[in-house]
């Protein structure tokens, strides 16, 4: 009997809060960016909710009109490295561009981190959409959207081949004879493609779960396509109900044009809950997050998408203005979005701004509420589960206290990790070695 | 009053053994290079026996030649940062190629690393000698040795011009007027150079200990230059007591020429103690890893600081071979080295080959004899301190449970920590940011 389809859940970690801010919430560690202390806690208390795993964003860029939370914060290898040591079973996973990367490094950090936690690692590929990316490391111009994609596609393909550098039992480690590894074990990858020549092998090993899992945020239409391709998860920009089921039932359909199960491939909405004892409460609770934003801040919020573009040259109480291509070239799917959110429901610039900062959805409520919209997501084609953003130490233990529990009574998530390593418990495959795989065909 | 001049001690962590065989040892986890638990184990040890840092070396190319402790090894900032979280006053030094990484993101792991461990991350300094590095960064070619070193001279200065990008008291975090930082205290590096061009600024502040500290092995004399300006910890190859006393003059004396006080910059000789509770024992010790070496494989190991040059080729019995100016532009410190030492000496290539991969040292006895030593070098100007490198967890543990108390009994080495930095406890000194301290001068 096949088991019960369950839902997925990953603790998005985010230091000083997921949105302009957050930090200024009463309840707020306003240096949460940077306070291992803080990591640490949040790591546990997912860890206690039974999480898959943990997930921390990334950029490589900032200015001083960037969010507070990008501005000051832990680097995603380093920070997940520290939190495997004092986790045992969730995931850890991290962002890393691949614009700005060498994939042997790639390859040996996230393979290093993998050994550490015992099989627990994920790599969330991203391609910097930031423009001014390009100038923190000594390139002429950020590649196009489409370059890019192209890019991220060959250093994935160099950094799963310099995964499997080494046969699984290469290793023999006989102290009597002094044979310490199989030579006929050990594949050098020798790849020369457009962006990248790297020969290996490379000087780690594959883990016990095999190889780290892939995440990808695919948006536009490049980035769906990949996504759909090569990502194990798929973390989806939160949307409405409506717009999810859309995009979810888009990516099951590509990654079956690509060949592969599309029930091997989980779709995974960004949620940010917020949770009252009553629906008052709840309210009361969004409000009180909504107006921690300033109309400045908004703005300068709403620029990111578009290359940090200046929006307080436009009227505020006038009608979305016309930006032309803008925003195609950095991040497309998000300021694709936001134009057509502006233009669909006649919004002002103030009204865009501000619902941007702080987005409503149907996962502010109580505890219930909040259950039955994961559920009815989870059920009715929009999700394979969630990534949970939580401004608050405070709003993830009432996640994990309130809605987790609701969740577990009603089949639809874990009450004990089965396994111990993040393939393991997102019930995928241990991915054989593409140099085994070879030779028994031959 | 002066304080008394202590001892400087750190723990090389090279998990299977710090020579070609030691994973032979009856002692040794022939998989401790990729064993969390005995990398844990390990610095716990070396923190209970108030060691200075952790030291992590590094290479980026590995061949089926390779020693066994090169082909399947964690990375030094991952496994560093999984240290910093069961440790609380050791500092944490990790090496990392300034030929094959981005001084974008050099600059954040250790800045991650240095809040992660609240200031006690730690930088060393190379620049990759193997020459196949290349084919695994898309490069069509190693840097000769003097290019390396003039490139490594500006990727420091970019790091550590990032390090600055915020001044310590730049983040404000007012919650009720909601400045988050001083935005005249955001610095933007604009470095633009013969190697790098790099705009800043760094996404995350500096931590307690201001910045990493830098550690560097230079022997050839661009090396040592290098080190003398720019290193607070130089890691010196282990010589012969005369030879290091020569080092350690030379290099105080080159600090001197950079305007540095000499007293600022600590020389640490590399050893490896074998200890026995008699001098026989010591000497069976030391036998007993000597024996774990063949003559083949210590021929590939002497090959390695000659760019893997074969010299499987050569009569065994028959003088060291002239090999002209092989291996000056891949390591031309440890190259020359061995070419005087077999030319000095009178060696045959068997013997120099055999004395490379176990070198014989006046770090083989007692522990006093080993203690007595220690003190030699320390006070008649060839150490400032050692990093002790051990093939197995047991020499560890002797180390520290039976030459450090002499040492601590001797007054030459703490016996508690007096501080939770590295450069607490290395008596260094909080580096000034260069931004602040131009302010005071306007």
């Amino acid at each position: 009997m096949a088991r019960k389809r369950q839902l997925k859940l990953g603790a998005q970690l985010h230091g000083a809060g997921a949105s302009w801010a957050d930090w200024r919430h009463p309840q707020a560690y306003s240096d949460a960016s940077v306070n291992f202390g803080f990591y640490k806690q949040q790591a546990i208390q997912a860890e206690a909710g039974k999480f898959d795993f943990l997930f921390v964003a990334d950029s490589v860029f900032i200015t001083e009109r960037s969010s507070p939370h990008y501005l000051n914060r832990f680097e995603p290898l380093t920070i997940l490295s520290a939190l495997a040591a004092v986790t045992e079973k969730i995931g850890l996973v991290g962002t890393l561009t691949v614009s700005y990367s060498e994939p042997f490094t790639v390859a040996r950090q996230f393979a290093s981190l993998d050994h550490i936690s015992h099989g627990r690692a994920g790599w969330n590929i991203v391609t910097s959409w930031l423009e001014g990316s390009a100038s923190n490391y000594s390139k002429a111009e950020h590649l196009s959207h489409d370059v890019r994609y192209r890019l991220a596609g060959e250093h994935l393909e160099v950094v799963k081949g310099l995964w499997d550098s080494w046969e699984d039992d290469a290793f023999v480690r006989n102290k009597e004879t002094g044979e310490f590894f199989d030579k006929s074990k050990l594949h050098t990858l020798n790849h020369k493609g457009e962006f990248f020549s790297v020969k290996g092998p490379l000087n780690i090993s594959r883990s016990k779960q095999g190889q780290p899992v892939i995440f990808q945020a695919g948006t536009s239409d490049d980035g769906r396509n990949f996504a759909a391709r090569h990502a194990d998860i798929i973390y989806a920009g939160h949307e409405s109900f409506e717009e999810t089921q859309l995009y979810y039932a888009d990516l099951k359909k590509r990654a079956a044009l690509y060949g592969r199960d599309p029930n091997d491939v989980f779709v995974i909405p960004n949620i940010r809950p917020i949770i009252g004892r009553t629906e008052e409460e709840a309210e009361r609770n969004y409000q009180a997050y909504a107006n921690l934003v300033t109309i400045e801040n908004a703005l300068t919020a709403l620029g990111r998408p578009f290359n940090d573009h200046d929006f307080t040259v436009y009227p505020l109480d006038e009608p979305f203005p016309d930006l032309g291509d803008l925003g195609d070239k950095s991040n497309q799917g998000s300021s694709n979005r936001i134009k057509r959110t502006a233009k669909e429901n006649n919004l002002t610039l103030r009204q865009t701004a501000l619902l941007f900062s702080t987005p409503r959805s149907g996962f502010i409520g109580t505890p219930l509420q909040v259950a039955d919209s994961i559920r009815k997501w989870f059920e009715e084609g929009a999700a394979d589960g969630f990534i949970v953003g939580t401004g608050t130490t405070a709003a993830l233990k009432d996640f994990v206290e309130l809605v987790v529990p609701i969740l577990q009574e009603r089949g639809l998530f874990r009450t004990e990790y089965d396994h111990d390593t993040l393939r393991g418990n997102l019930g995928l495959q241990v991915p054989v070695n593409r140099n085994s795989k070879q030779s028994v065909y031959k």
